[in-house]
C-alpha cells in the first residue's frame, strides 16, 4: 500500500546512532538537510536508557527499545515512518535492514553493507524481491566534484583509463584506543562486530567503491598485503594492494588507520590516455583535471562549466564551501526522491549506491583478506 | 511572558528568502542543522503568489502575505514562532526587524544590518530596550578556525598586532548582470534597496567585521578608494582601503566584485610581534599559524589542539570537511541557545554578532563612502 | 674599441659582495650559470684584507683594493673584464657604476639603482651617452612564469587591467638585527647607506617594478602609509599603498619586513575584464591563470603551451624546479647577449631591466616617502 | 700521485652530454655552481662533429673524439682533469667509468649506475680497489629538505617507520616519442641502451634510492607489476610494487611515464609510530612534518630550525627558491670536497650516493623485472 507523500516531509526512524556515536548525527543532519525528511522515531541504542535519552535529545516523537518493535509498530501507524536509517555497528546491519524491508519500509544503511558476504548475497535477493528503496551511504560519491569526475571519464575526457591510485589514510587508530574505552574503536577492531576486516572494511571499501564509481571499471583481481601494526589488535589496521582492472588498467589501493599525522585523507588519481584527474576528500570542492600537454585545470563545485549532474547536487554558489554533510545529504536527496517515486507509483531513478555496490564491497573485503592470508598473492574478484 | 521552550525544537518564521533567493535556503538549513529549531512559518515574498509557492515548497505550516501580519499573528498564537529570520534586501531589514521585536519576538537578521546608519542607531536602542535576542549573520565568524584565530590573538600567541591584510574578492558582478534580469544583482546594485554602497556594503562589511572579530581591535581611521568599474552601475563594485587600528597597527582591506576568476575569496592575514596567521574562507578547515623563526603550522578544524570554543563549534572529526552551512549554523546555534536562556529566565551568553557589530558595519560603510567621495582621504571612524 | 668576444666566456669583475654578503655569491652564480661568463676579478670589500680573502675564496685571478683601481687597470688590459658587477650597498652604486662606464666597461648593477633620485637622473644621462650595456638586477622579472604573465597581458588574455594587488612581505627585520651586528641589517636600516627608504627601497621597488613589468602600465599616483614598527629603527620597515594606474586601473601595494612568519613572499595578482592571474615568488614555477567563468589553469615553467619568450628563459623540462638563481641568471643571460652584440657592432635587443626602470624605482621611493610624510596623501608620480 | 688542488678550481671532463642532451648541461651547471670546478674537456658525442660543436659551444679547452683518448691523454697532462663526468646512455656507463678509474681519475656518474647487475658488481670491486671518489648522481638526495627528512627519521622524530609510499610519475612517454625521432626517448626505450627496464630503471631507481636514503631502511622483498602501455614499446613504462622493509615496515612504490598530465612528480610519504612526513620534488623547498595529534608543520629550506646538514647544503635565505640544479650541485659539492680530500691525503667524508647505492639500484631493477615476469610475485632483494 503506497503512502501519500506529497506535500509533506518524509518521516524517518533511526536504528543506532545514539549518544557517543559520531555517525548518528551525521545521518540526521544529512537526512534533514534539504527539508525533505525529518527523523521522528528511533531505536537508538540497545541500552534502553541511552536509547531514550538519545531520542529525547533529538526531540524525537517516538523512542523504541528495540528495532524489531519499531519496525512492527511504525509499519502499522498511519503516520509511521517512510524509511529507516541503519547506523549500527556492522554485525547488526543485516538483521535490522531485513526487519524493515520485510515490513515494507525503505532503508538507508551504513557501509560495509553487512557483516559477511553471505548476508550481502541474501540482502540482494531480499531487495530485489521487495522492490523497496535501499540506499547504501557510500557518502563520498555524493560530492559534486566526484560526480563530475565520473562524468569526465564517461564523456571520454581522459581517454582509456590506464592507471588508478587510490588512498584512504588516517591515524585515528595509531594508538590502541580500543583498550582505552573508546566506543567506536572498540567495535571497529572487534571481529564479532566489524567482520573479518578492520581498515579494509571501514575505509578500504570506500576507496574501492570510489574507484569503481569514478572509473566505471571493475577491479578484476588484487594482491593485498594487510598488516596489523598495533600490538594486540585483532584486525588489520593497514593494507597495500595491487589492482588490475577489467580493461587492462592497473592500479594501487592503500588504506591505513595508523598513518601518523593524517586525518581523513581519501585521495584518488586516475590516468588515461588523454588526461589525468585528482581529487582529495579533505578539499572536496576542488577537482584537478590534467590534460596531457595542457595546463592543469582547477575545477570547482557548482561552477557553470561543471556537468549538469554535478551542479544538481550542489547547493551553494562557487566559493561557498560544501563539505561532508552536504555530500552525505546528496545520497539522502537521491534516495528520498526515489522513495517519493516508489510511493507515487513512478519509476525509480537511482543515482545513489545500491545493494549491488554493497555486495561488491563485501566481495572486495573477502578477497583482500584471502589474498593477504595466502601470503599476498593474486586473487580474482 | 516567557514561552516554554524545553523539550522541543524552537519555531522560526522567515521573512524574505523566497524562490530565486540564494540566502533563504541558507537560513533554513543553518537554523535547522542542529535539530534545535524548525522553520514553520513565512512571509517569503512581497509577491503573494511567490510567497505561497515558496512556503509550500518548504512544507511550511503557515504562509503570510505580509511580515506585519505574520508578526502580529504569530505573537498571539500559543504555538507561534519563537524567532524571526530576516532575509530580505537591505532596505527592508529595519522595518521587519522592528515589527518582530515590538511583538516580543527574537530576531536573526542578515547583514548589513540596516539600510542607513540612522536606522542602525535606532535599532541599537530598540534592542537595548526590548531585551530580546538579536543576532546578525556575519556568518564567517562562525567557522571554528576563525574562532581559534581569535583565541590565538587573545592568548597572545601573535604578540601585539601590527599589520592586518584582509581581502574579499569575487567576480560575480564582472558583467552587468543587473541588466540581464538577475534578481539578486538587481537589488544589490540598486541604491534604493542596498543603500549607499555596493561591494563595500555586501562584502566589505564581512571583511571589516572579520578583521575586528579576530584581532579584537577597532579600525580607527581609513582611506578608501571606491570604484565602479562596470559602466552604468550605480554603486561601487570595487574598493581598496588603507586602515589604521586603535593600537597603532596598520592594515589594508580590499573588496571587489569584478575580480575576474575569483569565487568568494575572503582571506585574512594578521601579523604580530611574535607570529602571523592566515585564513582562507575557501579552504575554511585550515588555519595557518606562522610563529617567527619556527615552522608554519597547519591548524585544522576539530583537532584536539584547537581551543575549546573552536571545538565546541565543530561537529565532525578532523578531516571531514565542514563548510559554509555549518559556519552559518554556528551563528544560529549560539543565538538559539540564548533564546532558550532568555525564555528560561537565564542570562544570555552571546558569542554571535550583535546589534553593535551591525552598527559598526554601517558606520564603516558610511565612512568608506565619505572617504572616497572626498578623494580617498583619511576619515575617522 | 670593440673587444673580441667570440669563442670565449666573457670576463667579469665584481665590486662588493665580499665575505658576509649574501648577494655577492648570487651574482657570481647567476653570471656564470650559462657558461657564458666568468668572474675573474674583484674589489670585493673596502676592507683590503677581506677583499683579498674573498677573492681568494673565489679563486679570482685579480683582486683590487679599490674599485677605482680596478676600473682603470682592467680597462687597459687586453684580457681585462668585459663587464662589472656592482653588488655594494646602495650609496656606492652611483660612483662605482660611473667609474666603470667612464672606462667603457659594461655594468650589471643591483637595485635600487642609486642612493638618490638625482643620481639616478645623472646615470640615465651617462648611460645614454656611453652606449654601453647597463642592466639592473630586478631579478624577479627573470622568472619564465613572470615573462609569460606579461605575455598574457600583452596578448589581451586578461582584457583591460582593472585591479592589481602586489605584496612583498618578509619578517627578517622583525627584530632589531641592526643592533646585533648583522652586517646586512646594519646598512639596510642606515639612511646614509640605503637612502631615504627602508622596506620601500629594498623590496617595495621590486613590487613596483614587477607590477609595471607584468601589466605594462605605469603607476600614476599613490597614497602611501609607511611605518617604522621596530623601535629605534631609522627607516620604514612596513608600508601600505593605494595605487592608481595610467589606464584607470586601481591597485594596492604592501611591503613589509616585519610580517612575522613570512619568508620572502612576493605575490602579484592582476584582474582584468576577462581574466585574472596570480603569481607567488616562493613557488615560482607556477602561474595561475583565472579566466572568468572557466576553470583556473595552472601554468608551469617550460611547458609547451608557454610563450616563446618564457620558454627561451627556461632551462629544464617541466617539473624540474627552477628557482631564484636561474631567474637571476636570466637577467645576466640577456645582458651578456647584449654585451656580445655591442662588442660585435650589432644592435642591442634588451629584455632586462634598464636604467629607466631604475629611475622609475627611485621616483617611486621618493614619492612614497613624500606621500607618507605628508600624512599618507595622494601624490603624482 | 696526488695532484695539487689547493687554490684553484678543479678541472672536469665530460663524456656524453652533447647537443640534444638534457642532462649534459645539468652536469656542467651543477659541477660549476659553487665555483669549485670547471668543465674544461669533453668527449661529448660519439659523432665527432657533434662532439666538437658541443665542446665549442661550451668553450671547452679540449675536445676529444673518444673517451678512451680523453682518459689516456688527460691522465698524462699536468693540467689534466681531476674528475670525469659520465653522462652517456646507460650501456656506456661501465666502460667509460672503468676507463677513467683505471687512469686514476675520479668519477661522477649518472644513474642507473650500469647496464647490468654484473657490471655493477664489477664496478664495486674496481672502486674498492682504486680508492678513488665515485659519486652517483641520485640527485634528489641533494635537496636540503630531503637531508632534513633523513635527519628527522634518524633522530627518532617519526618513531619506528611503519609505512612508506613513494611515487615517481611523469607523462613524457605517454606518446610513442621514440618513433618520432626523440633522441632521449629512443635510447630510454631501447633495451640495448637502457637495460632490462624502462621506467623502473630511469625513475623507479630514484624512488627506491630516495626511500632507502630517507628511511635508512632496506627493502627486503617486493612484488612488482610492470606494464608496457604504449604499443610497440620494448620496455616497461609503468610499474606498481608492494614493498616490505627490513624492520617489518610495509610500503608501496609506483613509477610511471604515462601518467597523463604529470610532469616530474616524485613524492615520498613516510609514516612512523609518532609522526609522518611528506615531500614533493616539484615543490622541493617544503617538507611537511606530521606529528600525531599536533598540527602539521611546514618545514622550509634553510630556516634556522633545519638540521645542520640540511643548512650546510642550502645556499640562499629561506623563501628564495632553490631547485633542481642546486640539489644536483650538492652531489657535486660533496664529491668535489672528497676529491680535494683524497688529493690532499685526507680521509673522505662521503655524503653523496656511492657505488653501493648503484649496486642496490641495479639489484632493485633486476628483482622488479623478475617479480613481474613471474606474474607479479614476491621476490627477495
Amino acid at each position: 500500500m503506497a503512502r501519500e507523500v506529497a506535500n509533506r516531509r518524509l518521516r524517518a526512524g533511526i536504528v543506532g546512532g545514539g549518544q557517543g556515536s559520531f555517525i548518528g548525527a551525521v545521518h540526521r543532519i544529512a537526512a534533514e538537510l534539504d527539508g525533505q525528511a525529518e527523523v521522528i522515531a528511533g531505536a537508538m541504542s540497545t541500552n534502553p536508557e541511552r536509547a531514550r535519552a538519545s531520542a529525547a535529545s533529538w526531540y524525537l516523537q517516538r523512542s523504541y527499545d528495540s528495532y524489531e518493535e519499531m519496525a512492527r509498530t511504525e509499519a502499522q501507524r498511519t503516520d509511521g515512518i517512510d524509511f529507516a536509517i541503519v547506523a549500527t555497528p556492522n554485525h547488526m546491519h543485516f538483521p535490522v535492514v531485513k526487519a524493515f524491508l520485510e515490513q515494507g519500509i525503505h532503508v538507508v544503511c551504513d557501509k560495509p553493507m553487512t557483516f559477511s558476504l553471505e548476508e550481502a548475497q541474501q540482502l540482494v535477493s531480499l531487495v530485489e524481491e521487495k522492490q523497496l528503496v535501499f540506499a547504501l551511504t557510500h557518502n563520498y560519491t555524493g560530492y559534486p566534484t566526484v560526480r563530475h569526475a565520473r562524468d569526465l571519464v564517461r564523456q571520454g575526457a581522459l581517454g582509456e583509463v590506464r592507471k588508478v591510485l587510490v588512498e584512504y589514510v588516517q591515524d585515528w587508530l595509531l594508538d590502541a584506543l580500543e583498550k582505552e574505552g573508546n566506543k567506536q574503536a572498540s567495535w571497529r577492531t572487534d571481529p564479532t562486530k566489524s567482520g573479518i576486516a578492520g581498515s579494509v572494511g571501514d575505509i578500504g571499501t570506500h576507496a574501492e567503491n570510489l574507484l569503481e564509481f569514478i572509473t566505471g571499471l571493475k577491479i578484476t583481481s588484487l594482491c593485498a598485503d594487510l598488516t596489523t601494526f598495533v600490538e594486540g589488535r585483532a584486525l588489520d589496521d593497514d593494507a597495500n594492494m595491487l589492482l588490475r582492472l577489467e580493461n587492462g588498467g592497473k592500479g594501487f589501493l592503500t588504506c591505513s588507520q595508523i598513518a601518523a599525522g593524517e586525518e581523513n585523507n581519501l585521495t584518488l588519481r586516475v590516468y588515461g590516455t588523454k588526461a589525468g584527474l585528482e581529487w582529495h576528500q579533505q578539499e572536496p570542492n576542488t577537482l584537478i583535471f590534467k590534460p596531457h600537454g595542457q595546463p592543469q585545470q582547477i575545477l570547482r563545485t557548482n561552477q557553470g562549466y561543471m556537468s549538469d549532474e554535478s551542479k544538481a547536487l550542489s547547493r551553494l554558489p562557487g566559493g561557498h564551501p560544501e563539505g561532508f554533510y552536504e555530500a552525505f545529504a546528496n545520497i539522502y536527496r537521491l534516495a528520498i526522491a526515489d522513495i517519493r517515486r516508489v510511493e507515487s507509483g513512478e519509476q525509480t531513478q537511482g543515482g545513489y549506491p545500491t545493494v549491488y555496490d554493497g555486495l561488491r564491497g563485501l566481495n572486495f573485503i573477502v578477497k583482500a583478506v584471502e589474498s593477504s592470508q595466502k601470503g599476498a598473492v593474486w586473487v580474482e574478484l
